[in-house]
């Protein structure tokens, strides 16, 4: 099996598991507890969190421990800013962007930027709202999960805080961290990240906050994570995502590179009378979205899947819809929104991975196209 | 080392761990993906959740899975009756109190009833706030998590139910699930379990709600769990908690047995001159909590712990404050309140481990009474 659709979840780190099976085996203490093998697991939760915050260069920021990334975003946005106006994109996770719903049934303030063709945000427009609407609050994608799009959220934040630091601004880093290499500026207060996107578990995510900024909790209880997430720690569950994050960013750059020509090979081998390529030229390597005009992108999917090879349609978690709401907010018309597809990297695909999916890929929709016919 | 801190949590079943890697290993999926491999993954948790819900008879009930306990009693309390008056007990768990201190803030109407000594709620009381409030939600603890007093839940809520069949009750289930032999009866609308209390692992729990019983979701997204609960399942603890709640529930009655028996051994062993019991009679078989009066618990328990013997101070959620609130409200002076020790027990528990904990427990309080005369 060729697995590419790495952006819905990817294989644990067969490394990482092993090093932390010893939080299962031996060392499952509440880190709540006061005796000394509690007190070792609290100390192995900082560790975690310090190296996790390094890798970005957080030195001004902290770093909160929730169940997944979508807990994270909830966060940013339920819980720091409590009133006034939220804007964001129409490019984000349904994470962000169903808790903007969410806002706004509430009786709050929300606006949605457009979207460029690549899925990144119109900069100039989200400026534009920021500015004429006085926003409290600004959430938007680092990397988009459907394109690849990456926005420049430090850049992006520079402006905005230049415009009115009180301003809180959130990314959604899920499908940056551990990916793209990149400094968390100061002008970043609230930033998500999963581990489950990065060879780690899924169950845990964390919150990074900028010192500071302020924040109540979702989930109130014993008072874990400062008081702002309570809960006993899934400390197993956070010692592989420490470990998993070591591994990726022990070779970020190279990986970044390595990856890059795998997706460079895919766009240059594909039949471009079949296939328009949606993802932009500038879009992170781990992501390619394509469309194969004119057909469905889950009969392709399901095509490819018998195959052996497994890619995406869309996002895993808005998959009950006909069309992505991202790539219809890039502009597309329905034949090419229907053909959507996702291939999407790991540190595990090889070019070899590369070569075979881009011929099958090739095979499947001519052999469906003529089958149409 | 002799374990007895396992209310706070436990070691995970090997077995269990074993079993469920394969979703680590090789189903490793997302389930919220179209391709069989994810559809086989979803497939997986609609089993757990059948299995789970089987054990306690809940053929009227479904499973909403997330991230904790703490998770799943903040859902019950903040996510079904949105306005009205709140009415629980002075002996729950901080997830369940702080939840209620929060409504609290948010300026609605809460009333905590007292306790019995034994740390069970005073249930005419109860019944009578009900009453006299018109309480629209009640929220009740099964089994207390620092003095083991069981709350016959099913009465309790037949009894409201009685009152107002409109009231949504909601107990915390979290040291009666896998422990305690008992059936949801139908007057249960909300009731919270967590996976690392019973040999699972730590960043599961659920949220059991008779079906339409009213409930929204905490957690916005991608609309997992039915909408109720959004982010990716994580499947691998999911499944470690069925297999896990399998093992328990396949000797449910033999371990609420041979429990029972090791608790006598060490009540009936324990040196009274120097302990207080607080635990009753008829609490869970799981907890026993004592208090070495005159001395300060978290000293005996360091004491012990130099001995191979870990034991708990209160509850490892509130083990910042000086006196546990709940076995302050079961109505003991101070004296009594700064030496509460609690001993919790697994399935792992021997006899032997008792015998040794007991002659310990003995030796090192009558030690330290010797110091400090």
């Amino acid at each position: 099996m060729i697995y590419l659709d790495n952006a819905a979840t990817t294989a644990p780190s067969k490394s990482a598991l092993e090093k932390a099976q010893i939080f299962n085996e031996e060392k499952y203490f509440n880190p709540s507890t006061l005796y000394s093998d509690g007190l070792n697991c609290a100390k192995e939760i900082k560790l975690a969190k310090e190296n996790l915050l390094k890798n970005i260069g957080g030195i001004n920021h902290e770093l909160i421990f929730t169940s997944c990334g979508s807990e994270s975003d909830n966060m940013a946005i339920f819980c720091s800013v409590k009133r006034g106006t939220f804007v964001t994109s129409k490019g984000e996770h349904s994470a962000v962007y169903k808790s903007f719903l969410e806002l706004k049934n509430r009786g709050l303030k929300t606006h949605f930027v457009d979207l460029n063709s690549d899925g990144t945000v119109n900069v100039n427009e989200l400026i534009e709202t920021v500015k004429s609407t006085n926003a409290d609050f600004v959430s938007i994608v680092h990397v988009n999960n459907e394109t690849g799009g990456i926005n420049d959220v430090n850049n992006i934040a520079k402006q905005i805080k230049s415009l009115n630091r009180k301003i809180v601004f959130h990314a959604d880093g899920v499908q940056a961290y551990g990916k793209i290499p990149y400094r968390l500026s100061n002008d970043i207060d609230l930033y998500s990240i999963s581990a489950h996107k990065i060879n780690a578990l899924k169950g845990v995510g964390a919150l990074v906050r900028k010192k500071g900024v302020n924040l109540s909790p979702l989930i109130f209880g014993g008072g874990q994570e400062n008081g702002l997430r309570s809960g006993t720690e899934n400390v197993f569950g956070i010692k592989v995502f420490e470990y998993a994050a070591q591994e990726k960013y022990a070779l970020i750059k190279e990986n970044y590179q390595r990856i890059s020509e795998i997706k460079s090979y895919i766009l240059n081998n594909l039949n471009r009378e079949n296939f328009i390529v949606i993802s932009g030229e500038k879009s992170s390597p781990y992501i390619l979205t394509i469309s194969a005009k004119g057909l469905r992108g889950e009969v392709v999917m399901h095509a490819l899947e018998s195959e052996g090879v497994i890619v995406g349609n869309g996002s895993a978690c808005s998959s009950k819809n006909r069309f992505s709401r991202v790539i219809e907010a890039c502009g597309y018309d329905n034949a090419v929104l229907d053909g959507v597809i996702r291939l999407s990297f790991s540190i595990d695909t090889t070019i070899e991975d590369a070569v075979a999916a881009v011929n099958k890929l090739n095979d499947t929709v001519e052999k469906l196209k003529g089958i149409l016919k």
